[in-house]
């Protein structure tokens, strides 16, 4: 039988983060982490699709009225007619001859295209009664490459040239989902380096995080150089040489600025350095990524299309790609810019933590690895130990490791009591 | 007596333009022309502050929901203190802690900045009884560059190259004043080119504006070659070989597809080629730029911000600066670009027609003249003839220039007649 959308719920879910100062750093001192969450109803009673939005609070009942034009648009549309062809999804939603104007791709209303191709993807994962990461590991390299749309993209990456990338690892899916079913994906954490915390606080996070099996540690910079200088001293210390250890400066340097603050840190053997400027800046970060080499430049999280991945790749601005599930449109676009990576040869490291955003990033890592890259060396997706409670199908993290999810669709239905407790009014 | 800001009330208003094909190009075919309209009230029964922000029809309500979201920073505000550094204003308005998130300077919320940034620049000009241009030209130098964030800005220009760049100019705005009064600030129109118009209103629409006194015309191109080709021919022909003829393709193209496709109608001797790819798309639009010229690539009415613009010059990408009075982050941003602009000497040419537009930009062109280029050298502002009728005090224009305003504020203060009609649900 095939499924029909017939309607839409959206809910404002907002977490009061900021009382404890998790999520803390030098550009955002107070998130509240938010969901702007969408539920796509059909006309079986026992499919939904599910999809969300990341925001840290204030501008989530935006997202919320962008997801409702949107969502809109779906209603009385069949799931398999959609899905025959995955481009048109992403069209539909992000191509509305009238709502592009207020991105285009970007913003608001990009964000809430996420929630709301995201959704789909969560219904058609569902109504195969497979994870998400499975459904899109199932499909071959000419499934993939549909799933994209190649505009703006041909001058980078021509759908064939993409259909090249994944045919060699078409044959040897199976091997490599198994080795994630054993030892599962690796992770790093922010968990112990959130600027609010005390000296303490580090001290205690870090020795915590070394026990349960991490060995690589994020921490925040970027607002006064003394304090990080001590900080990345306990951090190092408590972590030992080996582990490895990446600053985020989450985009408070002007360019002059970034190159000389990081190099007052390169003694702490940075693995890369996170967001230097602004994440509109390709031509700045290729500047500092240049003026900093051997030391990588990481970004991403904000970077809110496939255009603006491509340039940054293109320019050499960018040496990790954070991919955020929430900032780009949804899984169609998630797969374009692993491909664009794949082309470059830059590692993909989603960006996570937030809510929602572990549950939705565990697929996309499998995904890459499975069909799209094919390695794990250099790959480390993030992670975050807050709010797993408010979703139905939590991640699974063995040694500091995201194991495969088995439940059905792409794990960001929140629970009713989530529902219940956080909506904003 | 100092002026507080007490309230807001904000308005989502449609005009049904579409019906007509009037505004009808290749990415955008059924625009109906919207303002998300902001009122910030006072303290004093007389003085109100007006500002909007404009969109082609769906996605107006999510405008409107951020508007709220802004204006509401503002309430219990004191306007004089506000304004004695500018720069404040901006930063309230755009760099909220939480707000940023679903920006930063981007899509909906910027967009939405642009109504309530300009709301207060419109309630401080009438405060002092000037039109908008005259309060900011009234400006020194100093107090100029003191409304602009310089955050990663200074790779390409500081604050003290900024100053250094008016203070020439200074002395001699009485001068340039009088010019405007006495002939006004030249413009050119897309009345014509709409691609919804057939061939005969196409002919009928170039004779009636050479006629008017307009000697630049905006023909939009991208659908059919062939089409293009034919349209081109008829504009060449009605309007002669003296005339500026421009082409836009409105981002419909990819990098190699935009060189073919121009190539095709370089022989017209078009003046600009205009968004010939995504608007996002930097290095894109320099590789255009290199393999089409001596044609040059205008584009900006979709570039979202100071940042993006900085990379369009430091690239070569843009010869024409295009900026949009509502995309960017009002008055303030608005003045940053114009001196980028002039720091790469770079013409400005605003991007004007919709509804509200074209009251904005009058007040910015006469800005750009008096205070930061000094010259309407291959300087032309974009005029369209539709919706002037629902604002106070539309543009007045003389042989298809425009004369600068006298009234009070910048313009936008709708018609109680249109918020009634065109209000909507």
């Amino acid at each position: 039988m095939p499924i029909t959308i017939t309607g839409f719920q959206t809910f404002d879910l907002r977490f009061p983060t900021s009382q404890q100062l998790d999520g803390s750093d030098a550009m955002n001192p107070d998130p509240d982490y938010s969901a702007a969450y969408v539920v796509l109803t059909t006309d079986s009673d026992e499919l939904s699709g599910h999809g969300m939005t990341f925001t840290i609070g204030r501008g989530n009942e935006v997202c919320v009225t962008a997801i409702r034009s949107l969502a809109e648009l779906l209603v009385g549309t069949r799931v398999d007619q959609l899905m025959a062809d995955p481009v048109t999804l992403y069209r539909k939603i992000t191509g509305d001859s009238q709502l592009r104007w207020i991105g285009p791709e970007k913003g608001a209303v990009h964000l809430a295209a996420a929630a709301v191709i995201n959704a789909v993807w969560d219904l058609w994962a569902r109504i195969q009664q497979k994870p998400l990461w499975q459904a899109v590991c199932d499909m071959t390299p000419d499934q993939i490459v549909s799933c994209i749309d190649f505009r703006y993209l041909t001058d980078a990456l021509t759908p064939a040239a993409a259909v090249e990338l994944l045919q060699p690892l078409a044959t040897s899916k199976a091997k490599r989902i198994e080795q994630l079913q054993d030892s599962g994906y690796p992770s790093y954490t922010t968990s112990a380096g959130w600027l609010g915390y005390s000296d303490d606080d580090l001290t205690q996070k870090c020795a915590d995080l070394k026990t349960r099996g991490w060995s690589h540690f994020k921490i925040k910079v970027g607002r006064d150089l003394d304090d990080d200088i001590r900080r990345c001293k306990i951090l190092r210390r408590e972590m030992g040489d080996d582990a490895f250890m990446m600053v985020d400066a989450n985009q408070v340097w002007d360019v002059p600025q970034a190159i000389a603050w990081i190099r007052e840190l390169a003694k702490f053997q940075p693995w890369f350095v996170e967001e230097p400027t602004s994440p509109d800046d390709i031509l700045g970060h290729a500047a500092i990524a240049k003026a900093i080499a051997p030391i990588r430049v990481a970004t991403g999280e904000m970077c809110h299309n496939r255009v603006m991945f491509k340039q940054f790749m293109q320019s050499g601005g960018m040496q990790v790609c954070q991919l955020d599930s929430c900032r780009l449109g949804g899984v169609n676009e998630v797969l374009a810019v692993m491909l664009l990576a794949a082309k470059f040869q830059i590692p993909v490291c989603p960006h996570a933590g937030g809510v929602g955003l572990c549950e939705y990033v565990q697929h996309l890592s499998i995904i890459d690895f499975v069909c799209v890259s094919g390695t794990l060396d250099g790959r480390i997706t993030e992670y975050s130990d807050h709010l797993h409670e408010h979703v139905r199908h939590p991640v699974t993290m063995k040694s500091g490791r995201y194991m495969p999810p088995s439940d059905q669709g792409y794990s960001v239905e929140f629970t009713e009591a989530a529902i219940n407790e956080f909506s904003y009014e």
